[in-house]
């Protein structure tokens, strides 16, 4: 069966996001940029961490990821990621609001999955084939997917920033039984953390 | 001026205690010697980090982190270190409890201070001379040692677990504007991340 992967970047003190976000602020009242500079800055240095997380030939999102929009779809969106999208493979959009399929550009299309995580898993599992399944994002998805089990290599991106405030991926997850894999890696803008989670 | 400095093994879920410590429990509710297995089970490989934890020439910690006892001393406690810590330097013990001076072997004292964090700072801060002064723990006391912006560096050790709950040490701290020093270091046990907190 596919490997369910996630990564996330994180602030040193556990943030994915801050409070607050919309539109003008997708990561909310704080400076969201810092936890992404390493993918931008340092694109070289950690190319082959970026290439891991393309690697995943379907990916699970939470609808709050996808767009600024909550409740009913009120107005067109696309997504933060213009018309050609990074994930090049089905995007799975957690969601209680009914939406048609949008095919983008690069072979990115973004299903709408109206009927809970294990729905949302089922149908990424069947478009990965043998590839991997990413559970890409934010905090509440992945601390879900976290709860359910249902991750298997957990990949950490954590950034020397503090928020204070905001998402926290694992929030209501408790103890896990976790394996690091390997030795921790990096810059000075980010450190990668893989670990195993272990059932 | 003395450079003060902070050392704290951290669950990736960013706890360094679990709930419910006692005598019994030292890290509370959850597995705490988690926290510590890279320094006694990998003390070679980790030894450059323990060296620089017990550089400095004064340290300051909590009463939590000196002793289960809560309240009034009403029975004698002399740390959990045995009859000679490892610190081997004057120890400065945040309490609201007046205490006679505790000397020990090995050049360690624990001195006990009722009236403030800024008070054990600059006592600490005579004591160490030209030395580092060492905030040790635990998490109440390096975060309010956070918030007072007295922290030049702070020395993360970010263990392979979760706890899901207990004291963190960034809870009530906010934004904090780091840099990070140079890239992570570890192995399979533990990650050593190290910041200067820029003011």
């Amino acid at each position: 069966m596919s490997k369910v992967t996630c990564d996330v970047s994180v602030t040193l003190d556990g943030f994915s996001a801050g409070p607050n976000q919309s539109e003008a602020r997708p990561f909310g009242d704080v400076d969201g940029e810092a936890l992404h500079r390493w993918m931008f800055e340092q694109a070289e240095q950690n190319a082959a961490e970026v290439a891991d997380i393309l690697t995943a030939r379907a990916y699970i999102m939470g609808r709050n990821m996808f767009g600024p929009i909550r409740g009913d779809w009120d107005r067109p969106w696309r997504g933060w990621w213009g018309e050609d999208p990074p994930y090049h493979s089905p995007v799975f959009v957690l969601t209680h609001y009914a939406h048609e399929p949008l095919p983008m550009q690069g072979g990115t299309t973004f299903y709408f999955v109206t009927d809970g995580i294990e729905s949302a898993l089922a149908q990424a599992r069947e478009a990965a084939g043998d590839g991997e399944v990413s559970i890409a994002g934010g905090a509440h998805t992945v601390s879900q997917y976290l709860v359910a089990g249902a991750i298997d290599e957990l990949r950490l991106h954590v950034t020397p920033v503090t928020f204070g405030q905001g998402e926290r991926i694992f929030d209501g997850v408790g103890p896990l039984n976790l394996e690091q894999i390997g030795e921790a890696t990096g810059t000075d803008l980010v450190t990668h953390l893989k670990y195993r989670v272990v059932r």
